[in-house]
This record gives C-alpha cells, sequence and structure tokens, in this order.
C-alpha cells in the first residue's frame, strides 16, 4: 500500500529531468485517510523543494498526514528555508523517506530535526529506485565531479563507421531519439577535436515532443585544432574548449571572441588531463557530463578513470572491415583478464537497436 | 486447450536434438477424452518416426483419439513404412499437424493420405514454433545446402581478442556451455586454418550434463597450411579439410593419413569457394554448420551469402585498442546503407553475458 505513494513520488520526481541540475530530483505526496491530498516535485535548480510544492498544492489541511519523500528533507538555509522545519510547521504526523541525503555534511539532519520534534520517520522505502534515479547527485555531492556516461553506437560486429569513415546512421531513430533525451538530461557533452573537425557535429538537443535542453558543449582539443568555423561556436548555449600548453594563444583568443570558453589543463601523456578537467568542471557546477567521444578519447577516459556508467546501442546489422573503427580503441588493454568490467546490466530494445548499460566495478 | 498438446509435442521433439541430422526433430501426442494416451518423438536419423514411437508408447486403444504432431506424417516409404497409413490403420479420427511437410516432393501428400480416408486434418496449430525449431531441416530439404550459423563472441566494444591476441575468455562459463550445446545440435563446426594454427582448438561438443556428439570438424585451408599434429586430427569423429588446388599433393596425402578427408573446390579470390563447399556438404548429409570463424573467414561467408543466422554473445567488458580484433573483418562495406541487415532479433541473457540472435535478411 505505502509503495504505491512512494512509486507516485518517484513520478513526480522524475518530471523535474533536465531542470534541476546539479540538483537532486525530488518528489513528495501528501496522505490523509488513504487519499493522496498534496503532490509536488522539485521543479527547477533554485526553485522550491519538492515538499513545498506538495503544501502549496495540497487540496486538504495537511494536519496529521503522512508524507512521503524521495529524498531526505533538507535542514539547511539554502536558496530555499528547511524543508524539515516547514514539515513540522505544518503538523505533518508521519514521514517515509526513500533515501537519506548523500551529501556527507547534511545527511541525517533533517531526520533529526523531524524526530526531535516527534514526527515519526521511516526510511528506505524503494531505496534502490531513488539512488538510481539521483546516480548523478550522488556523485556530484560526494566528490565534487560529474558523474560521467559514455555512450557508443555499434554494428553487431563493433563497428561504430565503415571503412570509409560513414557512420550515417549505425543506430536507428528510436535509438537517437533516446540520446538526445538523455542530452536534455545531463548537464554537457563531450567530444574530442577529431570529431569535430571531421563531422562538425552541433552538440545540440533535439526531441520531438519535449522542448530540449542543450547541454553544455565540452570539446578537448589539446593544441586547439578545431576551425573557428565550427558549428559548436554558432549554437545557443556555452561551448568549453578544454586545452592545453600546447594550444596557440591567438587561436584561444579567437574561441573566446566567438564566444567560446577556455579550460586549460596540464598535459598528460600529450593530451588534456581528464581527471583535471573533471574537477574544473565540477568547480562550475556541472553535475554530469555524456562523453560520445571517438575510441582513443573514449579509451583515455576509461583510463582515466573518470567513467561512471556506459551507455552502448547495438543495432543488428554487419558491415565488416579489418579497418573499420570500433567503440574504444587507443593502446588498448593486453590480458582479456584485466578487462574493465561492467555491472548492474540493464537491457532495453529500441525497435531492433539493443541498449546495453552497466557500471564500471 | 488443443494448443498445451502440441506445446508438448513440441517438447517432445526437442528431445531428438543432436541425434535427428539431418532428419527433422518432430513429436507426436495422442489424445482420447481429454487425456494423453501416447507420446513420442523422433529418437535418432533412421530410427522410427514419432507417430510411431506414439502408437507404440499408448497405454489405451487409440481407436477415435485425436494426434497432434509437429510435422506433417509422412507418406512415403523410406527408412520406414509411411505414417499417414498407420494413422490410417490405427483409426484415428482426428489429426491436428502443425506445419506441412517442406520438402517440396512430398509436402501436402501425408495429408491427402489422411483426407482420402476420413480423417479430419487441422493444419498451422503453433506453426511458426514448429517452423523455428525445424529451422535446420528447412534449409536442408529444400536447397540441399546446410544451415549455417555464424557464431561470434565479443566484448562490449567490439573486440574478440585483446591487443596481444588473448581471447581467454570473452564470454562467461554458462554463454560458452550454451555453446557447446549448439555444437551438439549441429552438424558441424568451421573454422579458418589461421584459427587451427593459432589457437589449435580441439572442435569437440563438451557438456556437463548430456553425452555431446561432436561435430564434423571442416577447416578452410586454401593452402593445407594446417599442423599435421593439430589436435583435429586427434580428437574423435570426421575432420574434412576444405582446401584449393594451391595445397601441396603431399599434405594433403599426409592429411589423410591421419584419417582427415579432403574437399578440394575451385578458387575463389585466391580463396576457398564457399558456396562450392556448402554444395559438396549439403552432398555429405551434412545439414548444419556453425561457423565460429575468424574475422576473414567470417566476412567471406557473409559475402558469399552461406550465412543463415548469427549468434552473437556480448560480454559486458571493456579491453579497447585499435587494432584489436573484431567478429568480422576482410574488407568491409563501405556505406553503412549497404549494411548486412539481421531480422527477427531475439535477445537471451546468460547471466550478463547477452546472446543477440538474428537471422539474414
Amino acid at each position: 500500500m505505502e509503495e504505491k505513494y512512494m512509486r507516485r513520488a518517484l513520478e513526480l520526481a522524475k518530471l523535474g529531468i533536465g531542470a534541476v541540475n546539479p540538483n537532486p530530483l525530488v518528489g513528495a505526496v501528501i496522505v490523509k485517510d488513504g487519499k493522496i491530498i498534496g503532490e509536488g516535485y522539485h521543479k527547477a535548480y533554485g526553485g522550491s523543494h519538492a515538499e513545498v510544492n506538495a503544501f502549496n498544492n495540497a487540496v486538504e489541511n495537511v494536519r496529521n498526514a503522512h508524507m512521503y519523500v524521495t529524498l531526505e528533507p533538507c535542514s539547511h538555509y539554502g536558496k530555499t528555508p528547511p524543508c524539515a522545519k516547514a514539515i513540522v510547521e505544518k503538523g505533518i504526523k508521519k514521514v517515509t523517506i526513500s533515501m537519506m541525503d548523500p551529501n556527507p555534511l547534511v545527511s541525517g539532519k533533517g531526520i533529526e530535526i523531524l524526530k526531535n520534534n516527534g514526527i515519526e520517520v521511516e526510511l528506505g522505502l524503494l531505496e534502490e529506485e531513488s539512488r538510481k534515479l539521483n546516480e548523478i547527485f550522488i556523485k556530484y555531492i560526494t566528490t565534487k565531479e560529474p558523474f560521467c556516461i559514455m555512450k557508443t553506437a555499434s554494428t553487431l560486429d563493433g563497428k561504430i563507421a565503415t571503412i570509409t569513415g560513414d557512420s550515417k546512421w549505425v543506430t536507428n531513430e528510436k535509438s537517437r531519439e533516446y540520446v538526445h533525451y538523455i542530452r536534455h538530461r545531463l548537464s554537457a557533452i563531450m567530444v574530442g577535436a577529431d570529431t569535430v573537425i571531421k563531422d562538425n557535429p552541433s552538440l545540440t538537443t533535439r526531441l520531438k515532443d519535449i522542448k530540449g535542453r542543450n547541454p553544455v558543449r565540452i570539446i578537448t582539443d589539446s593544441s586547439a585544432r578545431i576551425p573557428l568555423d565550427s558549428k559548436v561556436f554558432k549554437e545557443k548555449g556555452r561551448t568549453i574548449i578544454a586545452t592545453t600548453e600546447k594550444a596557440s594563444k591567438d587561436k584561444l583568443n579567437s574561441i573566446k571572441e566567438l564566444g567560446g570558453e577556455i579550460i586549460i589543463t596540464p598535459l598528460k601523456e600529450d593530451r588534456v588531463d581528464l581527471n583535471f578537467l573533471m574537477k574544473k568542471l565540477g568547480e562550475e557546477k556541472i553535475d554530469s557530463v555524456l562523453l560520445e567521444g571517438g575510441g582513443t578519447l573514449n579509451y583515455s577516459a576509461l583510463r582515466a578513470g573518470i567513467v561512471d556508467k556506459v551507455m552502448t546501442f547495438i543495432a543488428p546489422k554487419i558491415i565488416g572491415g579489418a579497418l573499420a573503427k570500433t567503440s574504444v580503441a587507443g593502446e588498448g588493454i593486453e590480458f582479456m583478464k584485466d578487462a574493465i568490467n561492467l555491472k548492474d546490466i540493464n537491457i532495453t530494445r529500441f525497435d531492433d537497436d539493443i541498449l546495453i548499460e552497466g557500471y564500471l566495478e
């Protein structure tokens, strides 16, 4: 019985996707006499919290009601007053919380306020679902670095393009639409200079049914080789060039004049230092990065340990070619026993395409 | 109600897997007063047919009973007398048949005998399942060439081995066990000379729970390069070397002395002519071939059009390497629009490994 209210709260939380980063997705439901009398969710970064929205939307007096909320109510004055206090003031009798606040600075403090004021607190209902829903927030708030998803798309025989470099299209329309939804959900997208030079992509979010949010575009380009007339400088939204001392100052100035931002990282194996870059992006409040790199960048990212999750689309087609490129290249691992293993594997079908998702061990 | 009897007949048919090739898998159930009174299946090549076995196993008089059989009863004297006649003689009242005999020479004749003798005939119950179960037989009986399954196993990033050539193991134990089950089911296994030279495989069937049947080993080796001390010459069962005029007569004689058989094919693009080979294998009553080739042989097989089905295991691990090998190599297709598409995609999980199966369009 109770589970259905938490499921509803999780559904509500999802409505904030694409608008709350780097805040968590949160949903809240107020139940009285077996009836939902108020619902709310965190709608946008800086806006009021789910609990407050649920109070504001309540159609009955909430005194002695039972609140279901996906994340521990906050205890601190941030952009809004603490929700735990609001819950006390409204006379809520019992609060069921799916997961504790992962922020080590405040974790447990909201619950403490509730308990100290005689409110019954229940913790852990559908916790796994909540943790999955907020995997981005959990990584970001605990490490101050973005959650990074490496997305690849290949044929059944492992190729990302034909021997001539043709990659339009590996996957079907449904798969590509879903990738745009992921772009909408994540704060930033990252590709290498070669991708920009070769494909000149817009790196925007293009969705049919919802107004997509463009991610911040990040291009790793150690020598600042990308052309100044690249589409990434013409699209709305931020474009960050991650580069090194190898880049010419003139070129970097020209990029700045076009509105591009520059992050200079130390050299690491003659390339952009991805670990340094992730720290800088975290400081920029970028909580999540969708890595859509070529084989070289993907391999570097995996070796640097910045990848949290892998999303691999596989299209049921075969193109062959000993020289056709694959999704992860670079030097490569020497022995199968040292392979990078993924866990918590999930499979989704988009018609005949297959999406395999997993987390780095 | 009727469907459950045909499902049972299909289950019975499967018990013949690995023993009936190049005959079809057939199961039969006799029902009287809503009760199964007899069951049978085709147990082994040359042995009595499912219908006859069901009669022999019947625990009651079968007169006026209803028979469910997965394949049209035969009408001709082959290794056994025609089943259609036996059904008439036993006084069966009604026969439900899942699919007609795909053999164009006899298709429909068994049904004709039944109908001419006043037996009610119903056709097409669970036909799709029956056609799938006998996909090998259907291909073989209609074309006289073996049904060919290309089996590959790769990492999530499309590699079949690391940059150093290490391929032990890509997939997990459950996946590998299943491959041995497929080897048991199919009549032959085919690899290229390079696989034999590099890996020196036994190409046998190794199963835990059932006594596996070794497939006929076929090695494509245009110049007869494989060493005479290869394991394939030491294992039980037939080993066929498919070669060309490029091979030395001395080497071929040595292979024969070791018990190896030789098929000489014309040269096609300086290699073994796979289309010619398939015809020859069909003449040898080999109804099915499991292609476990390397990238070059796999690509040649696909281009020659001899592949009917693809089974690709994907292990959720990443090894990278621009120079690591993939499952289909060769020259490769130039444009994505010309890719070889698979249809009727089916996905099975073996713990975290994923098996993607599809048919050539």
